[in-house]
């Protein structure tokens, strides 16, 4: 079995040997940039540990996940010219370093690149392949639609907002589970399976996230609390807030957020003290933790050796129970 | 054997049979509009005939055929956000009805689309004509590119021009064609001249382009000639008159370019007048004429009953030899 460590390194290697046209590098030198700045991996290193489920050899699931990757940087680029954000992870992004339009055409060519990947997936799976990832991709463009569509709808119901989540976050996730299987010879069923851990996987992760920006422990959290609060940003315990609150509450969070003029402490302070009277911290920690829980019993339902489960299982403790 | 209405109203109908996710009108409406402002569809109507030259069922290159025409739908959703044009097949652009936001994500969502399509080819042959469709978009993407890096590239060769033309153009009509001969069963050496007959077509068509802008008759031409030079395009004929040209003519061509305070009239007439010294019509007309002639070669290479070749053969010419 290979460790997360073994198979970031065996993904890093794979990004670094994709191959590009010659005499293209104005248009591939942004791809290169986001594909070298980090990240997690985490999307080809599930299709990985997937695949290694029930395949000893993982080789033939490499060039896919890089795919997958591809994607995910892909959706990156494009993402960071829409929400006009300067950077991503601590350094600039495409379109702050050259320009919008070089991000929207290098972005655009890394589609193509991850489709090449993707169609290097095992001949006889490949179709069937080619059509989860199209699936996919054409789900996470919903997703981050739902997502852009929000900023301008006054209310947005938690169901709603999951939906997004699940779209634009969820079934990539899931997406790079299933496929990592498919090609480690999974059946439909075993696929299915680890398809359900990855959707449950990323929404827990996704809401474990809104609780940590207001409620972490900012030593272990790693960056202030209250950013979402600050921002204004719609996420989920600020929908449950509004869904719950009522009469003076209402008023009082109705105001904080169109109020122009605050102390930034006092702010937090005020919107976490309705949070507290809403309980919307144990709503979402209960929430997060059907997720997990779900998660948990797609993965013990494949039928396997626990042991050959570690990886994963490591992996997704890591990410849905953690206090920073 | 179909003719090219009858192919384009098979096209226009499986356009509008496109499924797309419900819930998601907002991301698929300006798919909807791009797909419904005309266009003469000409690359899937070269799919369909390079098929029926092949094949008299060409039921199975339908759906590919849309995919290559959503593909070159979704290159000018994302070119006009980066060339600045408000106006495409006189009616708005995505990003001026809509924004640039939304034409950046309806536009990426129609890759995935397109995908969908290609993925529709016959299975066996299917990996290889998703190998072509990459291999095509990825290089349109370099052409976009190249006319990109021209805007800021003082000089441009004529080569260097016309590579760019057969990367961000020819190349999609050569693999229009391709992927219908491969879907009718041709073998690689016919799917090949088909390539190189829509490769060097889609050149001599770019060249013509250029030349009528500046010499076309205005009444045939449909608009009014001098376009390209007011707006101190970088056009075949420019870059010609900048190769030759040397001396007072120039020192005068160059001012023509730079002067920002000109009568529109007078320079029109005064860079033709430059062309015409410098011999630049009779040359460029001698280079479409030599693709126009690659082209024809490539088609009468492939052996079939001729007149099974009488449909494309009637549309090429309408593309190549033309006053308008």
């Amino acid at each position: 079995m290979f460790t997360r460590e073994d198979l970031k390194s065996i993904v890093n290697k794979a990004i670094l040997n994709i191959s590009y046209e010659a005499d293209a590098d104005h248009l591939y030198e942004p791809v290169k940039y986001i594909l070298s700045i980090g990240g997690k991996r985490l999307r080809p290193i599930m299709t990985l540990m997937s695949c290694n489920l029930f395949s000893d050899s993982i080789d033939s699931a490499i060039i896919p996940a890089v795919g997958l990757e591809v994607f995910h940087n892909f959706t990156l680029v494009h993402d960071d010219i829409m929400d006009n954000s300067s950077m991503r992870r601590g350094t600039e992004t495409v379109h702050t370093r050259w320009n919008n339009n070089q991000a929207i055409l290098s972005g655009d060519v890394m589609a193509f690149v991850a489709n090449d990947c993707i169609a290097q997936a095992p001949p006889a799976i490949m179709p069937n392949v080619l059509k989860v990832y199209n699936r996919v991709a054409r789900e996470v463009c919903i997703g981050q639609q739902l997502d852009m569509d929000f900023e301008t709808t006054p209310y947005v119901t938690h169901q709603e907002y999951l939906r997004m989540v699940e779209l634009k976050t969820a079934v990539l996730i899931a997406g790079s589970l299933r496929i990592g299987a498919m090609i480690g010879g999974a059946n439909t069923t075993e696929s299915e399976l680890l398809s359900s851990f990855g959707l449950n996987l990323g929404l827990a992760f996704q809401v474990q996230d809104d609780i940590l920006d207001t409620f972490g422990d900012p030593l272990i959290f790693g960056k202030k609390i209250g950013g979402d609060i600050l921002a204004n940003k719609k996420t989920l315990l600020l929908i449950k807030a509004f869904e719950l609150a009522s009469g003076a509450t209402l008023k009082k969070l109705q105001s904080l957020v169109s109020e122009k003029d605050f102390e930034r402490e006092e702010k937090i302070k005020a919107v976490i003290e309705i949070y507290n009277d809403l309980n919307i911290q144990a709503w979402a920690t209960d929430l997060a933790r059907q997720y997990t829980d779900r998660a948990y019993i797609s993965l013990d339902s494949v039928v396997l050796n626990p042991s050959r489960k570690d990886a994963l299982q490591t992996l997704a403790s890591e990410l849905v129970v953690r206090n920073k």
